[in-house]
């Protein structure tokens, strides 16, 4: 879909193929020059050559910017689970979820991925949004699991360490020195992790 | 030690023995009757009895009311650990830090429980703050872990059993028909999660 040759009438979106892209990028920029609480949403969108309302249409505020994914990605991680196998044993099927949820760490968010992992650090109130957003990726998961008919324990705990493999996965590959795509290093954490969890005691 | 016979004056503390217990109520009444985001200090004050500049000697915020504890409970946890025998294994060292930190929940606490998982379970910012407190206790934890020699992985992996084993047990504890210490259902929970790590596929 290209831009659009229709004359939008007043107060209608017009067709901005990047403009979440480049609120995206000024917002990051911005928070790394001048702090998260002294930034705020109208000089996003002036930094991105953006109104206020063209803002608005993409993110409900200047914290949601950092945390927009979200909501996709705990739909591709409960369908990967979904779709795993029918023999595939709970962290088999969390293995499948982290590969599902690899489709969208492509080149262009690795991109962003180091300042984005500094905003969130730098500042408390976004580390809490971060907490809840690991939470909420558990609840996916622990709810996808009990669907195919693992019980309450074993799926919170399979739930919750594919979260660890995927934190642990989204930080190595933050790093632009890592050559690895992200689902071969969320499976490497995840098997790794099934190593740890054997050897526990 | 009882109130102090001493006239402070004026703009000390006064001796408040049982301030911040009547301020916590106070809050809880008024979150549950009229919901938290239409509570303000100065409400949470005169209902408790008191002057807003008591509540602000003991809280930040009226959101902190309910996340007050989380320091003490953070030190416990890792001096649990610390304190473990030397021959501890990861898990157990997380037990003993369970065993800890349930000095902190006594009888008076347990009276409140219900309303403070309401409050928080009806508000999203209160949900986040509350993973945000999870998160702090797998980190203490895992920290405490690492400094016994405990490498990485298995420090996190224990850290985080050790946050499952403690909510299920806390929801378990706040329930008024449950006649079992927080302590014992700590002991059980974790228990539960060791047997169900061992079985995990």
């Amino acid at each position: 879909m290209g831009p659009s040759p229709i004359a939008y009438p007043e107060g209608m979106a017009r067709w901005e193929p990047d403009a979440r892209d480049r609120l995206l990028r000024a917002a990051l920029d911005l928070f790394a020059e001048q702090g998260y609480d002294d930034t705020t949403v109208i000089q996003i969108a002036q930094r991105a050559g953006l109104t206020k309302s063209t803002f608005f249409r993409h993110f409900r505020d200047k914290r949601e910017v950092l945390f927009g994914g979200q909501d996709t990605l705990n739909g591709l991680l409960a369908e990967g689970i979904a779709n795993a196998p029918d023999g595939a044993t709970p962290l088999d099927a969390v293995a499948a979820a982290l590969a599902a949820a690899a489709a969208i760490f492509i080149p262009a968010r690795r991109d962003y991925a180091p300042a984005l992992l500094a905003a969130i650090a730098a500042n408390s109130e976004l580390r809490e949004r971060e907490a809840l957003k690991y939470t909420g990726f558990a609840e996916a998961m622990t709810e996808a699991l009990r669907r195919r008919g693992v019980p309450d324990r074993p799926a919170s705990v399979a739930a919750w360490l594919g979260v660890l493999a995927f934190g642990d996965a989204y930080s190595r590959w933050a790093d632009p020195a890592n050559p690895h795509e992200f689902g071969e290093l969320a499976r490497q954490a995840l098997q790794e992790l099934r190593t740890t969890v054997a050897e526990l005691r």
